[in-house]
């Protein structure tokens, strides 16, 4: 799909001459509207881990206000001690020299996009953002299909006939992002995939971005992630960030590791750079929690287990009401993401008017109150019938509910989260019925 | 000067391909290692405010440390408010829809660089991210001198020449940004300055960015700022923050405000989905905070009240240890800089074997431990025998003499700042004697 075509996410947003606002907060913005409007929403369109901050962690946060002068653009001392310590616990060996504090992880990417320049290879589907970061550079994204019933890696033999052909056309393709694991697709890609994609990174000289954002919530206790900079530690980015696995999307604090080597420091340097001069630092009392976070004290850890176990259940029992509904739908492995295709139902949802995905997630958004995002928005073709569905907002709408949720031995039996998966069945069932249910009830006006 | 003419600032980082560590972070970084070697210094590089935070703002950050959500790009509610209040208070009525908060507003004023596209102008001289930030966006600056015994404003009828020139060849210069009051000179340029300008950019469309982030650090009580938002109100985007003001640089909050009209909605959108893929929004905790310091309450007026006059004596005094030593100085008007020019004894430079402006802050730094940032990292020429000198880090090395400084009636009477101020006496007159005091006193191998 080439990068011009027009992918609405559900939105009221207008959007930019660049680039629109983020697919995913656009559509969280519009649920709040609803939401304030009094209509029942399900909120599944929007990637936040809907779980409160734990106490220590804000506790470190609320000491560290005094905290005000810029420090070191990289981080601090201390923040990057703790980074690389926390990727040395996972198998690879970190010097603090090599780890960059920013704003996000996001931030973090941009920069990095923006300072190796040229084209960059993405998955498709992918998170919303590698690809348009990569147009904001102006360099532009090339999406490379992923294995099938994997997510988050291109599929290598595909991405090397990709690089190829866009070489020989003059165009420069310099590094590929892989999502370990991944979102949308909530899967986790096997290390035999990994290690040929390093392969054929090596082959072609590209340089690999690993966003391991997800990589503490895998559902399966003990089963490892298998991160690219084991396999070409000499030209693998990873980035992390406090807002998955630790539920503190809104504090902006993401870390990447760089690669050792000339290389490797020589891109630290360009990154610090652009980072001195886009964001200074990344907040100096929130480095001083996330230094602590990293450090990975035993109450976290046990609260990190405790959140995945809770994302491991919402997201099967999702999964399993679209599965009933008829759609095709992956086991989710990792994170609170579900990827339904309803491609199996594609002549019901027809009858209803609805050819598209941004269709889909209209008629789903506009109709039932029910937000998730449309797999376009992941690079998708606009024809495919493909949602990203988040789980997590479903934990309750006070933090009372979602440290119960947290806390239930079977959260899907508490009666909130069983009347939202109720209410989803219902929706489902309603919008795959063989008749339309009601006249009418097709796309809404402006979808 | 074109832009490719290097401007070493003194730093050991290692440059980047497309824009080195900011020059004001780096000498900071440079300097913090003298310090840590045991070399007394005197920092004088970094446009840091030297000032604790306010114990009220920090008892915000503390109570808003469990804000984890994501929230609005633009901002919460509260804080666009607050912000509307702040700029409405200053005689620019604001519709909290048109504000848009950011993770500093280095990071704003980069987004808008993005999204406005094209050269930008910029005064000459004038602070160093604005050039790099336009050289990262693919653009470039066009620098314009102010007028003479001013700073911050580009001289609008040489602004018009240049725009007009650089339009007959084919460039495009869309934006001009002014500094009110400005860095580096420290100086608030006139308000028939500010109305000339506002003049030409209509003449010729460009938009106006007015960095107004020193704004409530005019020396002089009740000088008012003559935001070109007052003339211009269509085309003109203000910026200010935290930073300054309220010494809270490390926390990275800034806002924007967008000008009403068509094109200034259009242009907040365009920001909004730009800012949406690049840091998401900005800190939770720290938009709270903003929004109780924007709301302006008693304590914290009286404490900028306070931080303006401890600013005003100490510029004042370091700008007259320059004059002494023969340099030309202009009165510092507002914040924490300082502009000498060692034009008038550049002779005696010469003797010592110093004839630009980073020859000249290199032998203060290395040699006296002086750190100071050269007239190029502001867009000056390399035999611009000027420096910028920020002279808030003097104001103590704890917090205890910080706040001793911040009470007291004559604050360069305290022993620690005469010491200061005594010492660079000293080194200038060294450094400006009509023989080298010592042989070989020249520049250090590798300055």
């Amino acid at each position: 799909m080439p990068m011009s075509e027009r992918c609405d996410a559900p939105s009221s947003e207008p959007s930019s001459r660049r680039t629109g606002v983020s697919a995913t907060l656009a559509a969280n913005e519009a649920l709040e509207r609803k939401r304030r409007e009094g209509i029942p929403v399900l909120p599944m369109a929007f990637g936040e881990a809907g779980l409160p901050v734990h106490p220590a962690l804000r506790r470190e946060l609320a000491d560290a206000a005094g905290r005000n002068g810029y420090g070191p653009v990289a981080g601090s001392p201390e923040l990057r001690a703790a980074a690389a310590g926390y990727w040395t616990r996972r198998g690879l060996p970190t010097d603090p020299g090599l780890v960059v504090a920013g704003p996000g992880s996001k931030a973090l990417l941009f920069g990095l996009l923006l300072v190796i320049g040229g084209e960059v290879a993405v998955p498709r589907p992918s998170w919303v953002s590698y690809a348009a970061q990569a147009a904001l550079t102006g360099a532009g994204a090339l999406f490379v299909p992923t294995r099938p019933g994997e997510g988050g890696v291109p599929d290598p033999e595909l991405l090397a006939g990709a690089v190829r052909t866009a070489r020989q056309e003059g165009r420069e393709v310099r590094s590929v992002v892989v999502t370990l694991p991944d979102n949308p697709t909530g899967r986790l890609a096997e290390e035999a995939t990994v290690r040929r994609l390093c392969e054929v990174a090596r082959e072609l000289d590209l340089l690999i971005i690993s966003d391991e954002i997800y990589r503490d919530l895998v559902h399966e206790p003990g089963r490892e992630v298998h991160s690219p900079a084991l396999f070409a530690p000499e030209r693998t980015v990873v980035t992390t960030a406090l807002s998955k696995h630790l539920a503190a999307g809104g504090w902006r604090l993401g870390v990447a590791r760089l690669p050792e080597g000339t290389s490797g420091r020589a891109l630290r340097a360009d990154l610090l750079g652009t980072a001195s001069e886009i964001w200074s630092c990344a907040p100096a009392p929130i480095q001083r929690a996330a230094a602590y976070a990293f450090g990975e004290p035993p109450e976290l850890v046990e609260h990190v287990d405790r959140s995945r176990r809770l994302h491991a259940a919402v997201a099967r029992a999702v999964a399993a009401r679209f599965a009933a509904a008829g759609c095709r739908v992956a086991e989710p492995q990792a994170s609170f993401y579900v990827y339904p295709d309803f491609a199996p139902v594609a002549g019901r949802l027809a009858d209803r008017g609805v050819r598209t995905g941004t269709g889909l997630a209209g008629l789903l958004l506009e109709r039932y109150g029910v937000g998730t995002l449309p797999g376009c928005a992941f690079g998708e073709p606009a024809s495919a019938l493909r949602l990203r569905v988040a789980t997590s907002l479903l934990y309750g709408e006070s933090d009372e509910q979602r440290l119960a949720a947290l806390d239930a031995a079977d959260p899907v039996e508490l009666p909130w989260i069983a009347r939202s998966l109720d209410r989803l069945e219902q929706v489902l069932a309603e919008v795959t019925a063989p008749e339309p249910a009601l006249a009418g009830a097709g796309v809404p006006a402006g979808v």
